[in-house]
């Protein structure tokens, strides 16, 4: 079995991580608990969680404002590259999860800890992502899982607590596993458990729901440079603020809001209900935008490399040479990734509202219909005659080799019943 | 040149097909014009049309009401296929055009033509459609295209009409080119060639602006029998009937809106907009259903083969063996997509709001946090270990090799400005 | 942990499989062992192998014949899908674990077992493939692995197995581990492990080394009947005896021999020597009549397939959805897949000589440069302008807006050196 | 018609080219046409052709040795890239071309031409890469392609050149067309054209035929650095050095010959004969370092790239943005493949005999079946049990639902006639 003299943990306050302190200590042997916790935008809950943990057992408890490098380094290259993981989620959760254990592994290098821990289950994603991140990172690390093994009820765990002088476990009506961030909330069990019901209202916390969202639509300007999101209506905003600002605007209107069966990495169907409002408004003006400035061939390409590097996010692979090398893909698409995308926010929806950019591929001159049209209509017949060429000497083939299956004739078909015909 | 003794032409009843008839009669020599009008749904406007060929010179005049075939054969395997372009347009006209062609193949046959023609532009998707599909269906055929050649305005053309005696054709003041058939109706051209402004209200005929749909959401279930649906709350619907029906249904919610910049198979953008209020409901539903009862491996590879599929409609290649080899992938995945959607449908936007299948694939024993819970957490460790043990290795060998980029560290960067730090 | 009454175990008479029979019963309290050995052609060594259970314990011991099965069922697919996992390895093994798996299952019902059971390492692909195949064809089985689990060396198996009165074992100086049935033999381990040296000429038993191979090439043609071969130089071959004669004749000539360096399901990299020439040869051979009667667009899209399906048959997953999804897929393309292709036999090495189809899709008339071409020159302009057009707008809005790196000029740079110029 | 006042000609030196020459300037009216000829490394034809130029009434003749650039900045990124087209051809024309344009361009712009021109006729690939080429180049130069419309046979053009003063063409029996550069050669039309037979003897010219190849094997060792070659058994070789001598080298051992039947941009099957010894030789050796160096996902997910990115280029297209993209994702995996690469030439077939990198991923203390193995075995079961949870669940579902198509029986069908078994 796994064992560590000294171990930075990831702390989140909640009754799992402040169960393991004391686990750690008395039932596997580990003389020092560092808690570590990272402010990812999780918002006011901060404050006493130092206190908390201390009063738990830890030795040492940290926590670190991570909020810039989270949005600069996490939430922006994901943006570049429309990550939605199954088309769906915007990886709110799963873009933590790498960073915080960068951070436990610079914490236990700094303290000369020679394990880190952390407070997940053995049925969900986030274990995968921690145990993944770290072993990448410093494979010389030992990762401790304590709640993946204990196999303790929450009932029992509190209880554990308490045994151990916790006080303050009593939520015992919440139903409901939440999640947190500066990106979004993500909330499973309980009633969502059962797919044939709408999630109840209770479960939001960011976002309006659409019914009592404004009767009114709200129009914003996002601009972007190079696949950055860089001002709204005109006004630069820093990465953080950008985030925090869009939730509001964005959740005031009932966006962002998902109702997901996704595949968990560890091979179960599983209800997600997230809120992103910043994130879903974001990846839809960067997508609209590249839409315009990127040719049909990027982006065609560029949706399966979207698709392999949400996976591989989701799957907790962030750190690994896939993941760098689709980057690096995206990054070269970005370079004219720049201009400013109107947005319809009402009831639930956003809608684009207007596009503009420097990088334009979009050319009046060959789109319009109207006098100024400088399209060669004369290439088309020569571009039909090579484009279907392949195809029609298959079917040549075909009829010549008697081997055509003649489909079922439609006039025919429908004569005796309602032709309308002449003579 | 091409040219044709007896020509069958696909006829919409508009400016540039009806001043096709004595275009082919008198400039390109042509003996006889049979006008063939394939009913896809496009509405009342049918009445007068074969008169108007009729009195434009046709020596035939034919239509035939195709819709449940269109249903049936084209909609309903492009629904199974969750058929968008580029991850948006529900083909609604694209998948018309091979219908017709084939309409025009067995008239061809039947009337004993030699050639058959359609009205296009050299500019946009439909005369790709119409040459391949013809092309494939019988390569002997000659296929003409007058208005890609003629090189005429449109006040040329309606001139030239007039010049021969059709009259009538005065809407100089309608600034769209509009497609319409039962799956949908797609607008182009005018002011939507500004990308800067959202579509004028006027472009929208089957769906109400979101902001005057009900105040209330409504719910349906559709219900879906191997991938195809049947019923609507609980009422079996024939294939025609569902599809007016969720037209009416979605489309007073405001629903099936598309605003779309678009990559043209003739290499130009363009931007359309789209209404296919019963498509948009239905591929919704439909994937929300395999999301309950493919597996993750399936869900994943068939987007891919969802895409190509799609691109392959969109370019006219719905005759094409690869398009049939899709399909086979496809139809072999539905025999499990059975079950019962519910929607909620409400200011422009349909949303799941619960999901039932005999087949499904979640299993709340896996899935739950409470104490049925199944699932095997001791595998967990074991999973997570293989699983990234390939990243793992790469790992331990950069750091052997020296090779390793450093991250820039996170907390010491933080910790002079703002960490929050211990006792 | 894992038990049972009655179990049926896959049987090959190897040292861990015999040694089995003992643990199962002694160790983990089976009452009874039903040894069943499928003889996939692994030859002759099936005469003595029932004795060798018996005395070894089981209670019963079956040997069936299910080479037609093996080769009709699970090559020929295989086949038709060119499934090379890797680009290289033609899945000789991968193949025989689905169908001993089946096998299992019916005898366990037949026999009225309540598990099964196999002698695989925990190293290995193969624990996979019978774990998962056994599960999926029926998930109320139980799969015993007791070699995963003893935690015995070889020497340690030997020792037990003698201790066990099994006599015989005493082949200490065979450094390798081999599996061989009629589709290839794969050999692994011992010096193998050293990827600095080439395999030493021991390991290979089914073809020559190149060297002594014949000095003079041999012609021989290959008929395939929608992607199954059917003949060899005009003589009619069932499927079992196509296999034994292409191995005998394809070896001699020193061809199928692959050395390769292979990533294992477990996420290890491992180094494979394979013989499989029926194999290597019928997909090269079938290829080559793909490149002849497939389309481009088939042909490219087929390929992305093939990668898939030969990576879930390595990885276990036969019985899966995605795999029936991707061979209805296949077979579709199949349908034209006929005609002969004429091979040359020589040092190693298969070339292909000579190709013909009825479905040919290759047109003289449109290929040749001679006068009979019938290609379309004047088409090629229009194609060309519009190909290339998405690309051309892009260029001239990078030039627009400055944003173009100059390339480096190269004529310049090459003039001052050794530039050979003008007058 | 587009036409052009001084225009710089792609200059081979054969009919076609030469016959450009008075066709430009007397059919066309342009007043001055330049001769440009890349020296690729087609060998020792470079000397007359200068004069030939001037003969044939070009008002300058420029010769410019670009074979370093050549093998630097075109060859080995397509090396990175392991670039075949289809699976099959090394691209070397393909990868002149963008070249050759590339220095179009420059002549076009020091000398002050409006228009470019190449010798290509409407049939081939290369029409396609020299018109995208340039235009992406630059958009505004006009791109003249008169064999493309002149409609001259190769008599016809001959006598046209005779009859302009050139004279010496007269080269009546070679029924071959063929292009050479330091990458390799290719080869096609005439007795080519009949695909039942085996290439004539007389087509090859780099290669020995491998009859008649040395009967010893030679060995040699390819050194890399991040994917690019770098030395020759330890003896480090400059760019167009290695690619000359790996000519040499795998030459004579007749290695390198290609014989496919290929698609064209234009849409038709060609057959087509290749040389290319140097570059089969090292995507081999490069291949197999990548498979010791990179990770079993980024190979997967390579193949993709590289597939794409071989389209692109034999396609004309290497100037796109798409094809940027590729390249970033395909240099940021090549950090790691550095090592050597031992290889046996023999016979027409090149193997890897040995490998070695200081990134090795194969870990022998996993590999290995002695006893220092460090693989936990432990681990397996844990991810097999999740590995196929999806299906297994799959399978439940169905045996549930009733829906589950019982495979035929092996063994009871096996039984009656050839079933081996006892009591």
């Amino acid at each position: 079995m796994k064992r560590a003299r000294k171990v930075v943990l990831a702390y989140s306050g909640g009754v799992d991580t402040t169960a393991c302190i004391p686990y750690l200590k008395h039932e596997w042997g580990c003389e020092e608990v560092v808690a570590l916790t990272a402010d990812l935008g999780q918002g006011a809950e901060l404050g006493p969680i130092r206190d908390k943990a201390l009063k738990a057992g830890a030795s040492e408890a940290v926590v670190v404002d991570a909020r810039e490098v989270f949005v600069t380094d996490y939430a922006f290259p994901a943006l570049r590259a429309n990550a939605l993981y199954e088309d769906r989620y915007p990886l709110s959760s799963a873009l933590g999860r790498p960073l915080i254990a960068r951070m436990l592994v610079e914490t236990a290098r700094a303290r000369n800890c020679d394990a880190v821990a952390h407070g997940c289950t053995g049925k969900g994603n986030d274990q995968v992502r921690f145990d993944l991140a770290v072993s990448v990172l410093d494979p010389e690390l030992t990762v401790l899982a304590p709640a993946r093994e204990w196999g303790m009820s929450r009932a029992e765990t509190i209880a554990y607590s308490e045994a151990h002088g916790i006080p303050g476990h009593v939520r015992k009506s919440a139903p409901y596993a939440i999640d947190l961030n500066i990106l979004g909330r993500n909330v499973e069990a309980g009633p969502l458990e059962d797919l044939r019901q709408e999630p109840p209202e209770e479960v939001y916390a960011l976002t309006r729901t659409p019914e009592e969202a404004p009767d009114k639509p709200q129009y914003i300007t996002i601009e972007f440079d190079e696949g950055i999101p860089t001002a709204i209506d005109g006004k630069q905003m820093p990465p953080v603020a950008m985030f925090e600002k869009l939730n509001v605007i964005a959740g005031a209107h009932g966006i962002g809001r998902l109702d997901i069966l996704e595949n968990r990495v560890v091979g179960i169907k599983t209800r997600e209900v997230y809120e992103a409002p910043a994130q879903v408004v974001l990846i839809l003006a960067h997508r609209e935008l590249e839409s315009l400035t990127l040719t049909a061939e990027v982006l065609r390409f560029k949706r399966g490399v979207e698709s392999a590097y949400s996976s591989l996010v989701y799957d907790g692979l962030w750190y690994s040479p896939l993941k760098q090398a689709l980057e690096a893909f995206v990054d070269q698409t970005q370079e004219t990734v720049t201009g400013r995308v109107r947005l319809k926010l009402y009831k639930g929806t956003a809608t684009v509202a207007g596009l503009e950019s420097p990088f334009s591929l979009y050319r009046y001159d060959l789109a319009t219909y109207g006098p100024e049209c400088i399209f060669a209509q004369d290439s088309a017949a020569g571009f039909i005659d090579i484009f279907g060429l392949s195809t029609r000497v298959w079917s040549q083939m075909r009829n010549a080799s008697g081997n055509r299956a003649a489909p079922r004739p439609i006039i025919e078909a429908v004569d005796k019943a309602e032709r309308q015909a002449l003579s």
